[in-house]
């Protein structure tokens, strides 16, 4: 269970997962849409979604060849918790930010990132 | 908000809120109650949430001194999603074990985690 939500954790795969939840999309146009993605990053990321079985990579056979990813039906199944999590993540954040700042000046020594 | 998902995404931070979820634990009973992680990674995971203020830590004064963790009113917001996260996984891993095992034999030479 825990490399599940190793994977499903991973910010960048939680990303990708929003963003094909509108629907297919080509290589570049996820690059576009995740602020901050490197190519490799993103390129690491589609193939761990595959590899798990989230996301299906479709290359059509035209010239040059035509490649798009869309989530799976067990990925699918992922979108409403991966919306809440966002969700609650931008709900949140400014109490998160306003407590680590809070714990920051308590604890000027600590090394915690 | 991507910081904040790390932490939601953190496979211990994940096991600590699921647990807290039912009731104050001390450090020896999460230790305890959470297998496999290390006394210096629940340190770490205890600190970060306290830090993200999901997690209150209390010191009451008596000899010694007794230390236990509780959810604060934040990190008891965040329950139903982990708790909905957790039960995903265990729904879907076999799935995504087979998934794997495919994506492996099908690309014997990848080198993808």
């Amino acid at each position: 269970m825990r490399d599940v939500l190793d994977r499903i954790g991973d910010k960048w795969s939680v990303l990708v997962i929003v963003e094909l939840a509108s629907g297919p999309r080509r290589f570049r146009q996820l690059q576009r849409a995740i602020d901050g993605i490197s190519q490799r990053m993103l390129t690491l990321t589609v193939r761990r979604l595959e590899r798990d079985g989230l996301v299906r990579r479709t290359v059509y056979p035209t010239v040059p060849a035509r490649v798009d990813y869309r989530l799976t039906e067990t990925g699918a199944s992922l979108t409403h918790l991966v919306r809440a999590l966002t969700d609650w993540s931008l709900q949140h954040r400014t109490i998160i930010a306003q407590a680590r700042q809070d714990y920051d000046s308590e604890h000027p020594d600590h090394e915690i990132r």
